[in-house]
């Protein structure tokens, strides 16, 4: 099978399907759409993807976006290993910790919202980025009360990392952004440790990424 | 079974499981959750959900959070009606809209956002509204232009309304509280008057909830 992702190297989403390609053992080619630039809204990208984000994920032509739909899509074409437990409440458990992330804390820290806060309140560099360490703390801080009920072990639904930790892992990629003390949050930091020990992490982190470096020079 | 919802009359994650559960048949009692004079935060809640939100769904004593998280278990231990179709490109397609309000529209509208634009901006009344159109606009339109490339018939996937349906139903619930216009949103004003005709969606509309009816009277 043929598998291309268009990412960037500074999207947690993409980091989140990277790892979960990696962890399937699915080969795969990165195209870079740079979203700081507003390469997403380019009319070749918008036959791409209608929604002008990243990722998108092309499966033999087959087109699809929204990483937590890709990394559901990953499991059910290659059950082998699971992202997602077998049990439907335990399914239930990691879809909502994913959730925490990607539909709570993560939507408030992206580029198309960083840039609305400049146009719409006038706020400077500064102030967005201490919006961003708010809302990156916030889903820390709930991270950190939801894994004290149930603590890993070592990863959150058992012995091996899947879609939950994919995203815990995504959301602590955020706090790099932004130098964030975890010293708070231990069980989250913690758990984002023994996932980015891991190759299929560490080599997808946004750090590593041959676009990071480019822009390092850059800027 | 028993199942029991925490909710509260406004909350469009709320609206979304109110629509799951009657689609599915299924009975439940609701709690309301007053999200915007802060019950979420009392310590009695957050025996219930420490990431302090709504819904909160609890079947048998099984306690589960995030709408989305929440919908695919409605699907795992009831199958029929299905909310998300059996093949897998289907199912991705329907997730991959579901998550086009869950995971980027709505986060940005919701009461814990607007109170920090207020604290960390000095943001208005006026401007949080200019806000909260700003971003349910983006939302319709994206929507708009994906339907626009594979038409629903007359649901976005097909003959029965499911997932997709219900999120994208929910975005325009959002443009009701907002009075937005629909009319450069077509194809998605009419998925939504489809689902808005049907009494599952009908009577879990935040306009046809108890609470908005005492809140109307007090404000």
């Amino acid at each position: 099978m043929s598998i291309k992702l268009y990412g960037f190297w500074r999207s947690i989403a993409s980091f989140r399907v990277r790892v979960a390609l990696k962890l399937k053992g699915l080969a795969f080619e990165e195209t870079a759409i740079d979203i700081l630039c507003g390469e997403q809204f380019k009319p070749g990208y918008d036959a791409v993807n209608p929604e002008h984000v990243v990722p998108t994920f092309v499966h033999d032509g087959y087109q699809l976006f929204q990483s937590m739909a890709i990394m559901e899509y990953l499991d059910d074409i290659k059950p082998a290993p699971r992202l997602l437990p077998e049990d439907a409440k335990e399914r239930a458990y990691a879809r909502s910790l994913a959730l925490m992330t990607i539909a709570d804390a993560h939507p408030l820290v992206v580029p198309r919202v960083r840039n609305h806060l400049a146009k719409a309140f006038g706020a400077d560099t500064k102030a967005i980025e201490n919006w961003g360490k708010h809302w990156t703390t916030e889903g820390l801080a709930t991270y950190e009360r939801l894994l004290g009920r149930r603590v890993p072990a070592p990863f959150a639904l058992g012995a091996e990392p899947g879609l939950a930790d994919i995203c815990i892992a995504g959301q602590v990629v955020g706090a790099h952004f932004l130098k964030l003390e975890l010293g708070a949050f231990p069980i989250v930091a913690g758990l984002a440790e023994r996932c980015l020990k891991m190759p299929e992490f560490a080599t997808s982190h946004p750090f590593e990424q041959p676009g990071y470096k480019t822009a390092s020079v850059h800027h």
